[in-house]
Order: structure tokens, then sequence, then C-alpha cells
């Protein structure tokens, strides 16, 4: 079972990408872990480190990939 | 089942993405369409129609998803 981290920021896209992210992946493969990273600001070195640069953002097995571009990280960091 | 088309340009963020994505979606949901802009240039209209604007990209339930960002439709017009 693979591990996987949906950080976003409540954005309407973050929100909307968020719904189908859950919906689709495979639950049987992949658990997911929702992070809102305006919410949670601690965990925001932690995407940093794992190279996300803006949200939504998916991390999975070690790779990041950005959903459309919602937000800045530097832009959660000022909100 | 929802149908998905997983729009891509053969670059190395593409495919990374694909296989990620064709991993971990739920086939019991959801069917993907994998379509190659670069090789399948009939069908970059009816992608721009849905709203995609880079590849790699997903068409879900009518959303379009944009995943990072690896080259956008302009460029692929133009390779």
């Amino acid at each position: 079972m693979s591990k996987a981290v949906f950080y976003h920021a409540g954005c309407p896209v973050c929100v909307d990408a968020e719904q189908t992210v859950l919906n689709y992946l495979d639950a049987a493969k992949v658990s997911v872990e929702v992070v809102h990273l305006g919410a949670d600001r601690d965990r925001i070195p932690e995407a940093e480190l794992a190279g996300v640069q803006s949200v939504p953002a998916l991390l999975i097995d070690g790779n990041v990939y950005h959903i459309n571009f919602g937000a800045s990280l530097e832009d959660v960091k000022k909100g």
C-alpha cells in the first residue's frame, strides 16, 4: 500500500481536485492523507522539502504532481 | 463508470505522470484513454475544446486537471 499526501489550501480549485483525486484513486492501492496548508501551517516546511511548489499538489511515491495552478506556497505563507 | 482522457506529448514528466495516474486510479470507477497529442495531432482541437492548456492533463468528469507543466499546446503544435 502506497501512502499519498494531498496538499491544498482550501481554494476552490483545490477542493475540486481533492474530491476527484479522493474519488477515483484506488483505495486498495494507496491511502491518501489530506493536508490543508492554510490551517496546518506547521506542515509547510515538510511540503517544501518534498518539492511542493504550489497547491493543490499530490505527493505519491516520492513524486510531486502539481495539479493546475491554484496558489503558490509563497502566497499560502502570506495568507 | 466514468471515462477519463489522459493527454500527453511523450515528454518525461508526461510519461512519469501517466504511469502514476494509470497505476493508482481505480479501474472499477474510471476507464482512462491515453492520447499522445504529438503523435495524434488530430486530437489537439478536441483537447483545446475541453480546456486543455498544457500536457500532461487529465480530463475527468468534464474537468481538466493540468499536472505539473510539461509543455504548452502551442509547443506541441510547433513540434
